[in-house]
């Protein structure tokens, strides 16, 4: 397919976006080319979009690209080696995209590829009409899924890779940071028996949906011992599972000195910089089990999704709180910036 | 049985200790009592007799009593509520006395028990000719092995412990503390067919038990720079498991940073107090899996470490350095203290 | 506590009971006595009861004795060595009685100790007023389940063990036998999200529990080709997980034929005889992990059952299809003859 | 490259073979072509030589094609998609071309793909001086090794995948099945910290070799009775893990039958028709946790293999007994008619 297509791009090494046009991409054999449904706004574009220092490091003078990176499209052309895919699939893109030969990626391990490039942040993304995909990269959608809401899965994504780190069923969990990770988290808690979702969060908008997603027990760090009151919660017990999803120091301490001994700590939190931990006391002479999480599991994860999302069990349209044109993403980052907003999604 | 036997107790709340005489316990329908034949010194011992922070914390008021706890013994008398066990059974004592009726003991993690008594730190001990045992803890020895041999076998058990929480056959292995632990885990980890061994440790003379039993490669972190030691001695790939035995930031932070994405890290190590970790780059975005580890499984992990006596693949006779009388327990402090020791028996 | 009680006993080495009397129990120092509030019949009472070719060969010439297992009552009496437990606490029983040092019982394994005896089957059991418990054996219920509830805890235990020998969220699981504790499974493999339940049984009666307890689809193997509609149910991919709760020949190799190539089988159910199994074709081949359920784990299964209980996922109550006094159990082996039961509740 | 090239040839629907000649294959896009430097003969060619009844249902029709799948030689040519490989890499085969797109394939369990295409099988083999391969499926072997030990990786890998499925260290080991890979089996579990290992096998010849490698005890179970002999070396226990390799009936029945409560059973062995099993006596009332073994994980399995390999733990060279020119190949069958050979390796 030849022509132009209208893209977002990141100019310049400073806050701030184009919107403007762009080649459609060209695909390799192996790629296919997804015309974008549905594309929505992660933390990591805010990051992209405010050029702070997270991204001055990881981008740099790679601008101009086209950024974005969380989407649901249709295939309109693929390459001659691609396989298990037709012409008009409704696809989402899993954004790790591996290297295919390192010890990680020969082992089952895709998501820690050593060579990993992320799509939207090292490649052109999807924050345009059409973008280029390697086939192994595509997850077929059901086509009864909307594409707006379909986008979303990347994130769920997140969720299911973290809680399912380990067993939920019968367990008492406490989840800390309320974004759309965490909101997706408690969800899929409840979805699958744990015992207890305590579910904890600064902003209150973020709150009511964690409630609604079925939290037992909602604590806001600012206003309350966290501690104490999960505590209270598990009748001095402590709780079996603790995810970390909100990238403070504070949460984490907090977490594992609330994790029950021979507890499990999942964390997908993204921390600024190194801090002071109690290994000793929270982690060593406890026993705990605790895991990093990156990205998610090629596939597994994404079959997870899949069926929680058919079931209903994680109503991942309700999270969609604003839906924009393409050529609107700044309103998308304003609303972002109110704090008013869970997911964004912007329609070409 | 009564009478009064020799013992060695911890008579105040400062440094030293009173070789002196104690009557001969009297057991409880559920307990064993057991004739020490060899006792020998642990690091907790040392600290009990230097009177450091930990011992003033945890000890505290509760002198005089009778310290020690590893040991290998005969049992003299048994209660009437004792199962499995015959007199003049060759006995070790598993440290741990665990309650029976928490979260942690009712699910098979009693090594992790809420309320855990520790033998010799909360009870009175095995540098004695006799002490009291609840028959549960008693681990009964194969009468080949002999006794000063067999009260080493507490600290082989926290080595296979920590080297056997998860899989080491075919990977690389990086151990950082080279005391009586670490050293059982080099061995270990060649017996179990680790791929590669690296060891380090800043005691020349401990460095040499880790060569005999067989590490691969030795570094000593004070003389190197161990991050770039061990990214080369595994072609810039990093470990696949990460022991951490040494109880040291710096330690834990290097074991972190040359771990494979995917790989796992266990800690039996003590550090003093909370210390800076950079926890997005070296656990999270890595996908490390990490345990802490406490004890010995109950009684897994000395079914692991019988085994490993057995075939002769740990020769535990050798880490004993020295024999002394117990009435020359000082002696052992002292030999401890100048750097040249590894395990120290005494013998009733 | 002296006196006599009502009890039903098993007398001769023929079919039939008889209502009666016995002593009330004596207990020993690590037993408590329990007042019975109700107990309920389990399909091995119902060998016993009929004195089938299991019950002559299990129980032979150890007639007469107190059968029953199933129970929920109240402490009335502890021996001095108990720990963890007080008077008036409701309980229910973990009828595994382990030996405390066997292989098994010393690595966590007590539901498969080596030298077990079964509560009601080897001793005297819970058909009467009063029985004697090992207090390791006695589970703290909440005081809010009511007894009779309460007492259908241990097939709700099998379920449990079965169901979480392996991953459910996400999974399609197909579960052969609608007994109660197959109706169990299916309300707890949705409780924890499995993607679709297939349930098959050959009683209309308790195929409608299935249905009511939440299977997505419901099959007759007397009426219905099972492989067909469960390849049919899962677009020809199988599904992930097979629970066998019928201990039929045919069931097994039906479950095994269209369990997908790396799933996992868990058998709890009893076969009478040795039975062709096509091992190549439907298990090396293709990967299958196979597990044998025996029992519950102690007590991990019991605090997973609990939190079902509680957040009222398991609606256990709806199980208890009659309530008899104690003296009318004859009705209740009626009713299951009848094939119009689910579970029967006695209360004295 | 051009050309032709020397040849073995499954000619006919019947038994024999053709030494002659073919074109150098073309590669595709993501295929390598290697050089043959040393094919060795599997059991499975066996059964295609013999053309029995495996091999009619199997290959049927497809003949004429060229068998061989065990294999080590140099890429001479790459296609133009193929990633992470050189110019004269020196490569084994990993034999299960897998589609890359089932379910199987994306979650990590390509061994067990859905539409699997076996090498030497299912396609042209390397029973030739060339044959082509996709890039994927080429594991680059270190070139310390000779190609004719390196050619014999692919029955130790499955030995690693049977051995590996569960943990071996300090545990008592059976194996049933004394072929190249038992004895493979044998070796690895002695690298690996078994406690104890008895290998049962019927043939004298390949018994020296078990014995060779560090089998313990040695069974012949023509000659002794198997579970007598096992449970007395296990002091009545049983055994940890048992290995089945001999795809026997009786062979896997003895192994259920002395396997531990609790233990684990990895079944490798391909047995020609359904047989009887007593389920519920021998895996259901014990717990045996039971593995059917497909293939080799990739490529776990192979990093694994290349470990014990490079570490002299399993000395392959050892099991070659018999190196013939390509064109000799009769002469390799007819060593294995005699029972007189382990591996035999050919070279063109």
């Amino acid at each position: 397919m030849a022509g132009n297509m209208r893209a977002i791009w990141k100019m310049e090494q400073k806050e701030g976006l184009l919107v403007g046009e762009a080649e459609i991409p060209k695909i390799k054999d192996d790629e296919v080319l997804i015309k974008v449904k549905a594309t929505s706004i992660c933390g990591t574009d805010r990051h992209i979009y405010k050029w702070d220092g997270w991204a001055q490091k990881r981008i740099g003078s790679r601008v101009p690209y086209i950024f974005g990176h969380e989407v649901s499209g249709e295939i309109v052309e693929m390459g001659k080696a691609v396989k298990g895919l037709e012409m008009g699939d409704h696809v989402s893109a899993e954004t790790h995209i591996s290297c295919g030969y390192c010890y990680q990626c020969k082992t089952g391990q895709e998501h820690i590829c050593k060579n990993v490039k992320i799509l939207g942040v090292d490649t052109n993304g999807t924050f345009a009409e059409y973008f280029a995909l390697p086939y192994r990269n595509a997850w077929k959608n059901d086509k009864n899924i909307p594409h707006w809401v379909a986008t979303a899965q990347e994130p769920l994504g997140n969720a299911v890779h973290t809680v399912f780190a380990g067993e939920v069923a019968g367990k008492t969990v406490f989840i800390s940071g309320l974004g759309p990770i965490g909101v997706c988290a408690v969800a899929l808690c409840k979805a699958a028996g744990a015992d207890k979702v305590i579910a904890s969060g600064t902003n209150e908008f973020r709150q009511k949906f964690a409630k609604d997603f079925g939290a037992d027990i909602l604590l806001n760090p600012k206003e309350q011992n966290v501690r104490k009151e999960v505590m209270d919660a598990t009748n001095g017990e402590g709780v079996d599972v603790f995810l970390e999803m909100a990238g403070a120091p504070q949460s984490l301490n907090d977490g594992l000195a609330v994790t029950k001994a021979g507890g499990r700590v999942s964390i997908l939190g993204v921390f600024p910089k190194p801090f002071e931990v109690d290994v000793s006391t929270d982690i060593v002479f406890r026993g705990i089990t605790l895991h990093g999480i990156n990205g998610r599991r090629m596939f597994d994860t994404w079959y997870k999704s899949a069926s929680f999302l058919r079931s209903g069990a994680v109503k991942l349209e309700k999270l969609v709180t604003h839906r924009f044109k393409l050529d609107e993403i700044e309103k998308g980052f304003e609303a972002l910036e109110r704090k008013e907003a869970m997911k964004i999604v912007l329609e070409p």
